[in-house]
Formats: C-alpha cells, structure tokens, sequence
C-alpha cells in the first residue's frame, strides 16, 4: 500500500483529503495543530516545516508527499517566506534526501492570478501572482520543476480554486473556480495514483459550466471532474454578494485587490 | 537627469553599467563592499539587502532602481534565501514604498535553465530553474510582475547571459550565451530609457552567430545587440574545453549538473 | 426581470426566440412587420431599424437588445447597406444612447465563409466573407467590439449556423452547420443571462457529430447544445441532393458561389 | 508600363505616391479635389467616389487601383458611411466591372486600434476598431477579402501608420508609428508590383526602433523600410508633449479615447 | 452498397473489421493468405500486394479501399521495403489506375513514435518514426497525401494505437493506447461512410482515461470512441509488467528501443 | 581536419560544394559517374549507392556524409525507389555501421511542395510532397531523423531551393527559391561545421526579397544567406516566362503539375 504524508493534514483541504483517501493509503498526518486521533492506518505526526529537522523522521519510509501546510491566502510578507518559502522549501529538501519519489503540492490560482478573466488559461500561461501568497506558490511550482528535473522527483502541482470547507459554493466568483470536496480528492488520488509522471500542472477545478481553466494538456491525468458549481447559481445570486468590478477583471478576482494600488489600466 | 540606484553597484556588471552609464544619468551607487570613490554625478552609498531599513534611504529620489546585488551564481540555500529573496523583495518593497517608477531587474538564463537547447526559447516559456538560483530569478520575476500588476510599478528582467568580466568568451558554450559589456550596457540603458512599459522581460545576450533566445516580443525596446562571439570561434576551440554532453543538452549548461543526480532521460 | 429588445421578432429565429423566453424575460418585441399580439410579459412595438428615431423609444428602459432584424441572406448592395449596415449602427447606437448594458447581435457564419472546410475553425480566424451578407456581418461584429471597448457595453455576437423554420436539417452542410431551435433559444439565453462578458464571439451551432466551429474559447458561457444533426442523416441521404463540389469546399457553402467568378484555385 | 489610378490623389499621401511612382507608372489621378495639372505620363481626372457612376470611366483601362481616397481620420456616422463605405464599395465595384486585377486599399492601423500596446501584433490579429473610422477600414478590408475570394481580384491593404505631411515624426507615439514618404512609396509599390498575390494585410510603417507592428507573414513583398523615428527621439521629447496614459495602453493612441465613455479596465 | 476492398484481409485487424463490415458494405477480401469463405456479400481474392498486376483486377469497380496488408511492426529492412514501401506503393497507385476514390491507410503511431510521451501529441506533429516500421509509416502517409493533393484521392490515415487480437488491454502502455475491436471498427467506418474529406489522419485510440493522443483537429469526422482501457487497469497492474524506464519516456514505448543503441539523453 | 564523404560528388551540386571545401576538409569524393581528379587534400572513389557493399569502404574514417546522390527530379517510382529509398536507406546503413557521427542529408522543397504559397511556411509543416521525388525526400528525412533519434547519429537536411548550375535565376519562381553556389556553400559548411545539434531541417535558400521559407527555428545554425535573386528581376521579366497560374498556387511549382489529374481545389 502507498504510504502517503499529508503535511497540514489538520487543515480544511488536509481533512477532507484524510477522510477521502482512508483505506486507499497508508497514511502519515503531519501538522502543528492538534489532530483527530489516529484511524486504522493512519499515523499522526506533529512536525514544523519550518524545521528540516521535524521533517526529516516524517518521510521516513514515505512513498508520496502531499504538501498542503503552509499560509493559505494573503499574508505579510515574514509569516509567507517562513511558512511558504522556508517551509516549503524543507519540504522538498527533506523529502529528496528520503528518497521520497513524488511530491503532490497544493499551488494556487493566484499563482496565475493576474491573467485577464476575459480570456481562458491553461497550464503553460506565464507565472502572474496576485499577492506575496501568490508569489509563494510560483516559488514552489519552480522548487517543484527543479526537483523533478534536476533530483529526478515526480512532481504534480494542483492549482487549487475556490475550495470550501462547507462544501458549497457561495460567491459569483465560485462559479467558475469551486472544487467541491470530492472532485478535490480524485485530483489528489489521480495525482497520488498516476504511475509515471515527470511534472504536472493541473487546475483543481470542479466541472462547472463557467469554468475558464483549461487542464487539456495533462488530459492524460484522467481527472474527470463530477460537480458544477451552475447548480448553486440560483443560490448565490439570491444572496446578492455581486462581485466587484475590478476583482472580476482578473481570474484571482479578491486577490488581486488586497493592497491594490496600481494602474489597473496597464495589466493587459 | 535620471536618478538610477544599482544595488551591487561594486559587482563585475556593477561596475561596468557605473562606467557605462556615466554623463546618462545621476547614480547613486549602492553596494556592501568598498567602492572607487565617487565622480562628478554619482553618489556612494552603503547598503545591505537584507535589511529593509539600509534600502529605504537608498531609494530616496530615485526614479529607476537596477537591482544586480545578490549571489550570482549557485549557492546554499540559506545564502540564496537570504540574498536573492529575502534581498530581493526588499528591493521591490523599499523601492515602492520610496515611490520608485521603475526596477529593472537582473534575472538570469538560469530561470530557464532545464529547457532544451535543441529548442529555441523565447520570453514566454515555462520557468524550469537549473538551481537553486535559478529559482531565485523566477521568484524576483515573479515578485517584479507583482509589483507592476499590484503597485504600478514598471518592471523590465533582463535574463542575462555569460557576462564575462574581461569581455571575452571562454567557452564553448558562451558561443550562444556571451553578452558583451557594451551590449550589457546598451541593453540596461535601453530598459532605463523606454518611455514606457508595463513588465517585460528581455534576454540579455549579444548579437551572436549561434544565439538560441528569441527576443522578438520585446524588439520594440530597441535593444539591438552589436557583438558576435563567433568572432572568437577559433580561439574558444583552440583551449580544447569541450562542453560536456549533458551540459549540452540544456540552456543553463553547466548549472544543471550542480548536484544533478536526477534522470536526465526524464527531461522533455 | 430583465428586458430584452428582440429587433426582428416577426422572422423565423424572432419568433421561436419569442416562444423560449417567454416567462423567463420581460420582452418587447420590435418589427417592421405584423406580430402575434401581445401575450402577458410581451410588449410589441413597431420599429424600422433604419430610422434611429424610431429605434430610440424602443430602447427605453431595456436591458439587452437582441439584434435580429436585417436582411438575412445575400442581396442587393443597397438593401445589405441599408438594413444590415445603417440599421445595425442604428440599433448600437440607439443602444448606446439609452444607456443598454448589452447587445446580442446575430452575426452568421457567412462573416468566414471563405475558409476552407478541410479546416476547423475558432473564433480568432481572420474575417473571411462569402458575400455582401457576410461583409455585413464583420461590420456588425467590428461594430459590436468597438461600442464594447469604446462605449463599455457588453456585446455578444452569435455566429449562427443553418436555422430551419421547420427545425429539421434537409441539405448535406446541414450536417454540420444545424442548429435547432431549443439550442438556438439557449445560446441566446445564455447570452442574456451570462453576468459578465465584455465581449464574446460565439457559434450558433448545435452539437452536431461533423461539427467543424470551435467554440473551446467561450466555454465559460457554458453553452451546450443538446442536438444532433446526424440523426437525419439518412433522411437527408435520401433526398439527393449532394453539395456542389466548389461549395464543400468552404464552411460558407452555397453563400460562396452566389455570383462567384473568381478563381476558387486562388483561395487558399 | 502599368496604369494605375490613384483615387484621393489631391490627399497627402497621394501628392506624396503622385510623386515617387513618377516615371514608374502610366497614372490616373482621381479627385473631387483640383489637383496640379498632368505632367508626362500622368491623366488628371475628377471623380466623386460616392458617385459610381463616376468611376466607372475612371477605370477603364486601369491595371491597379491605389484607393486613397475617403475621410482620413474620426468624423460623424454619415460622413464615414458615405466616403468610407459607400465610397469604398463603390471602388472595389467599379474596378470589378472594369476587369481591374488589383486593388490596394489605404486601411490604417485603427482597424486595430484597440489592441493593447505591451502586445506586439501582427497581421492575424481580430478586428479591434477604435473609431468609426477604424470601422470602415475593416469592412474595407472585408470587402477587399471578398472582391478577391469571390472575384479573383488581388488585394492589398495597406495598414497606413502615422504619416506625416511634413515629413517627421512630431509625438511620442510617432516613435513607433511613423511611415516616411519614402517608405510609403516603397510599400504602396511593392504592393503594385509584385507579380502574384491574392490577398496581403501589410502594416504601413517605417523601421522605427520601437515598432510594434510585425510584417513577418508578408516578409515575401520585399518590403524592407529605410527610416526610423528613433533619430528624432530627442527632438520630440523635447517637444514636452507626453502621450496620455490612457492613450498610451492602446495601439490606437488618441484614435482610443475619441469620444470614449467606456471602461478601460475591460479592454483586456 | 459502397464495395470495400480490404488487403491483408485475413489478419488480426483484416479480420475484425471483415466481421464488423458485414451488412455495410459489399466487401471484396484480398490476402496472400488462405481465409475463411466467402459469406453472403463478400468476395475473396487472392493477391500479392508486391505485385501492382495482382492488384489491378483487385481493385476493379472498388469505391474504398481499406488498405492493412504489410508487415505489421519491425522487421528487417528488405522486409519493410518490400512489403510495406513497394507494397503500399503498389496499392495507391492501381487504386489510381483503377479510379477508386478514397483509401484508408492503416498507419500507425509508430510513425510518431519519438516524440515524449510527456507532451500529448495531435495529428500536426512532425513525423518522429522508432522504427524502420515507423519510417514505413511516414512513407504511407505522405503518398497518401499526394495521390490526394495530385490524383485527387480521398486519403485517410488511421494512426493504429494497441490492437490485441484478443481485445483486452494487457500492459501498462495499453492503458494509453489500446484501440477496442469495436471501436476499431468504428473509426474505420467513419473513414469509409464520411461524405467528403480530401486527406485526414486520425488516431485509432479508444477513449482511454490516460489517453495522449488528440483528435481534435479530425473532430468532424464524428469518431467518439467508446471503450476505456481504464476498466482493466487493476488485472494489468496485477501481472507486474511494468514498463521499461527507456520505453516510457515515448509515445512508440517498445518500439523505440529495438536495436537502441542511440542516446536517449537527446532525443529532446 | 574533418574527413567529409560527398556522395553524388560528380553532380551539379557535388562540384560546387567540392569546389568551396577545398581547403576546408578532408575530402573523400564518391559518384558511379567519372569525376575530375584528385586535387590535394581528396580522394577519388567510385560507388554506387544502390549497393551497401560499395558504401562501407567508402565511410571509412568519415566524419561527416553530405549525402547527395540520387535521382534531382521526378522519375518513374522505379528509378526513385532504387536510387532515392533504397539508395538512401544504404547510406545512412553504411554510416551508422562505419560510426560515423554525422549525416548532412540533400533533401528539397518538393518534400513541402503542395503547401500553398500564399502561407509562408518553416520546417515544423507537415509533409505535403509533391511528386514521388518529393516522397522520396520525406522519407529521407524521417530516415535521418530516426537515425539521430535511435542510433545517435547527428543529422541535418537541408531542403534545397532552386541550384542552378549556372548560379543564375532564370525563372519567375526562382524569385523566391534561388540560392546560389556560395549559400549552398555556406549552408552545407554551417551543417557541417556546427559542433552539436541532434537534428536538424533548414531551407536551402539565398536571401531573396521573396523569399517565402522561414528559418528561424534553425537561426542558431548561423547560416546568413548573402545573395538575393531580385537582382536578376528585370532579365527574368524580361524573359517572359511566366509561371503558370496552377504552379504559382504552390510552394513546389512545376513539381505540383507533373501528371497531375487531380483537384487543384481540394488542395487546401
């Protein structure tokens, strides 16, 4: 059986993805945060990334890493390069002096997030963050590329959407961006599972009708997604939260507004 | 008359842009290490990357940063850490924070380094890092689209070549890599004096007989490069430093066999 | 609810528009000609499209305008002039000075018809009109885009396929180019209903298996025909009536040919 | 010696073609306008291109067509349809009736106005008109796509820059812009003279250091431009003119913001 | 009844598609091998594809010619030659003779064997043979493309993936390529009833999860495969054959790894 | 000093290019015909490609193969299959068994010739041959590229333009395609000279004003064309040899037409 580590397995993603993959792997849990306790194969660690050495005993014997820990949206600056440089870097570092044959690794769209909306993307579009977390992400994609070319590692990056921990969709942004919590689990275990890959790049996307990601070069995954957000629409719209005018200029939509003090005319 | 700072002002590129760009500009020369003292037009200043508060006077006035100080080549991680990010991104944040208009940034080839050389390359492509300092460049390269996206700025990388501090190339290689001084210079004044642009990224290389990147998305900076390493075809052959073969095989060169114990097979 | 204009209503597409939206829009609908009389959510309003003056009451408190009325087929110069071009630019800028968010414009596929079939077709392809028709339909498109980058209105323009009034594909081209009418009605509504385009270029095209127009690049609308011209391929086989050599050579068809006397050699 | 008729010829551009194809061409001067009597070689002739009518004789005998004349720039709806549309149909109709083989017609670069400048464009780009006029230069186009599809003629059209009746290039924008005269000469007679084309789009420009225009698909004219804006750089600096920012974003320039009351930020 | 000539009729594929033609077409089933009698609505003839004279009468009254016989993967060269160069040879050019308008060509993706499995791969790539086979394949192709473009000939080309006689998928390279008998057959069908295409390749793939090879631009044709090698991916996995590390950076897996003795390191 | 093999050295090309490497390489000249005797620094050797056997003393100690013998133009499949297949089959054969490291291939545009005209095209196009000689070429190619690919060898192919023995264009088509003996000079030296490319496929063409072939793709090979044939424009006009309208449709010219009974209009 493949022995997976989670890393920020006490997170809303972590969860899900514990929950979803119980009887498909073993399982390691890594993360600082107090965790349910351990199921049938599962084990819990308690481990920093920001410390290599915490990381290190977690790989042991590990067949794939899914790295989730880290800051999850916008932040300043230090609590970003600790957590999301430093600690990701400690990541693949560590896991390559394990030995560890793949890491799984939870990107972003705001890694891309500065794309015009107007226009579908996939996954060769230049690197064009909305935030310092953004900014992270296109780190980590790159830390991610230079393991696989240069150590050999396997490496898949999800560019997650908008995931929810209440597993709905609840803005007219999610509409093209939600990835409900089974379609984010098969990206996960269709990146865990893929035999042979190099490096890849996927949106982690549900099916929904608005979608403007593009994940036909890596087709091959055979990640298929099951949900659409079109059947919130309703819903949404009932709730009255438009969007505002500048974030729906932008795939990253809120996050290229925190902060926000440029020229939005120049970003072409 | 333009105020430039160059940070790493007492580098090899440092000193030759100093020496080029003398009677262009008012510079205010920045660097940790001793400099020759100042002449008519230029202001000498002591700063040290990696503390923010060093940098913020250093940008008073300045209307275009160029921001060469770092490690210029591979390193520990912790240096580059410290230097090429955490350096980094406080030149981009004191340079907003001053009001800066422009950062033109010294990237380098090595962002690209794992594509193949069988391939010409345009500014378009993947990033595919040969290092840790490649990764280094694709981070400042993404945090200076950032800056332009999020904060107005205008932002040119120069993903430079083989800069050779006596002017000349050495290897078989620099027969497609080799910028000259001049054209090093030519191309900086150029990202210094177009009137405006948003980001843009441009290869730093001369007009070399076997040049494999493509600087065609960004003619309209006029940057038009007037030496031919070819002309030192013979006498690189002479010196019998054959390129080894899987060196050969990728842009970067010798930058991806630092530490490489990968697959090489595996790289498309 | 929103209003929508239908300029047109009394023609084939007009008509069966009329049926699907009913209950979903609050509908004013605008002809020359004679209409059904008002059904509860119906207004109907007579209008010549060349008289801007009559176009601007019409407008009044609407907000999209489905453009239809027009010649809908090759003619005469003056007729196309009059009706397709002075009445289109009419209903934009009537449009425009009513202050309408969003105009739908039944563009057709005559505005490429002189591509050939042996390729596939997107909606980037170079203009490529078969006949005085289609020439009015790149300037009904151009139109379009300029009020939408110029004025700020939302524009999308339907590039309608072969509409039978009968809903039934009789001739070989329709084997690809049908669209039927519940597909017709949902591009249309999605269209409408869709919160935010600038502007978009869409096929009118049912999901045909010998389908030959991309629609990849505006996914997002989440347009997805429920029909199968292939379903009468027998009965369409059985009428005997093969295409024209010369017209299967273009996606246009028969539009290709009327009055041709060039030389089809040239046609790349 | 090849008879072309020169329609517009009392216009800047057609004083200046008048000119250089002196000695080259047997020429026919269309105008409403008076025009400096006919030196050798040359037939003086009045034409209103609203009147088909009158050019119908115009034609007779003509080998090319150079169609220069029509409104210049922005002017109201009415003006523009009569010069710009009717005109220009009823010269392309009339050098059919006249068996004339080749058209080439004066568009400008404002059928593409919209463009965003930090995109380098070439001659597949979408229609993107920044002004009425902008609109009539892509149905001039479209129509001149039809008279050669449909009816064999050969068609050129000419995406004229900034041409200057005084010979310099006077504002920023010019730097990129600017045709010369004699670069307007060079083009408009290769596109007279190459044997065996069917359908060219070719931008109109001088070698300006900064242009943004890519003629590569058409590089088989043979149009290789000796002029470059660059060297009155600092003449027209010092003018002190600075382009508005808004201007700046659009290749259009000044075309752009004619009456604009739309939203930049939705022009991607 | 169109009549359908199938050469080497009696193997593995001749045979499938004998079956499932039956009722379809009057089928006339040539091989130099002894096969089963004829049925209701079928021929069997004797011919020697190295001979044009065997395959003259062959072809006599034909509409479509489904042409299989040759060597069907590496052999030696005179083989090859022999076979599958003069032999194809042979048989477009007596379906010239004889007036048959369309032949369907079993290609293979050998004949693009080369290129990285990493990269999903349409019917435009360059020609990348691993075998003598594949070079064979290219050959094919391309003749079928002049007898199309000079005689005039409808000409597909299927790019064969994974036919197993015994239609099941049973090595891991299966799970992308594997073509279902049915499926086989339909993709030949398609080939044979299509009404009009002038040269087509078309992979001959099922619609398997991992699938990498894209149709996209032969969509029209209306092949949509129905079997999924996916369904058999645990019996696979189950049999421990994994696949060799070399033959799994190629689309042509084992192919490319006869006779290797190249380096693999620059096959980019 | 480089040993060189011409095949096909008493041929029209062979002379030129022997006369241009002398000096340059060891020069060992193979041809079935007479040659003019051994100058310094060459060997003289008879051999007749269609024989494997007369090629393996003929590879002995080579280091590059310019592989030019063959069939220069259309013949009956027998000649082409026997010189053209099985000749170049042999060579290729020879060198990879007498280890040598490169093959510079004499392939043409007839390879590419049923391309349209109007598109420029470069050297990712598929095949498009236009006679058997053109297949002849294709499989050449795919001969060179398999053999770089699976054995290691280093190949280039260089698709010849028009050589004329007299280094003169004559003809309207030479307009586009002359190259002249010292480009042919220069590119099969660059071909042989450059010290590492896998494989490689660069037009044979001066730099013509019209030239249609684009090779950018290859620019890194240093081949700067210095002769242009418009030169020659007025004595080929004044000639009058006009090119038929058919050829002109196509990149091959006079190669399209030779037996053709096609559909000039399904060419796309």
């Amino acid at each position: 059986m493949t022995r997976v580590l989670i890393t920020g397995a006490a997170g809303h993603i972590g969860r899900v993805l514990r929950a979803g993959f119980q009887g498909h792997y073993a399982l390691r849990l890594a993360d600082i945060a107090p965790q349910a306790e351990a199921q049938a194969g599962e084990e819990i660690v308690t481990a920093d990334i920001t410390r290599l050495e915490d990381l290190l005993p977690a790989m042991e014997g590990v067949d794939v890493v899914v790295h989730l820990a880290g800051i999850p949206d916008e932040a300043r600056w230090e609590r970003i390069r600790d957590m999301n440089i430093e600690g990701c870097y400690n990541v693949f570092e560590a896991a390559r002096q394990a030995g560890v044959k793949r890491v799984v690794f939870a990107s972003s769209n705001h890694a891309v997030g500065f794309h015009r909306r107007d226009r579908m993307i996939d996954n060769t579009v230049e690197p064009r963050p909305d935030s310092r977390y953004g900014i992270s992400k296109v780190f980590g994609e790159a830390l991610g590329r230079m393991y696989a070319d240069k150590h050999g590692m396997s490496v898949a990056c999800i560019r997650i959407g908008s995931f929810r921990p209440d597993d709905r969709p609840t803005a007219p942004r999610h509409l093209f961006t939600w990835i409900s919590h089974r379609d984010m689990v098969q990206v996960a275990r269709r990146c865990i599972d893929y035999p042979d890959f190099h490096f890849a790049v996927v949106y982690g996307v549900s099916n929904n009708a608005r979608n403007r990601w593009d994940n036909a070069n890596v087709r091959y995954l055979g990640f298929v997604p099951e949900d659409d957000a079109e059947l919130h629409a309703a819903e949404i719209e009932a709730m009255g939260k438009a969007e505002d005018a500048r974030e729906a200029l932008f795939h990253g939509g809120f996050g290229c507004l925190v902060e926000f003090d440029g020229d939005p005319l120049r970003i072409d």
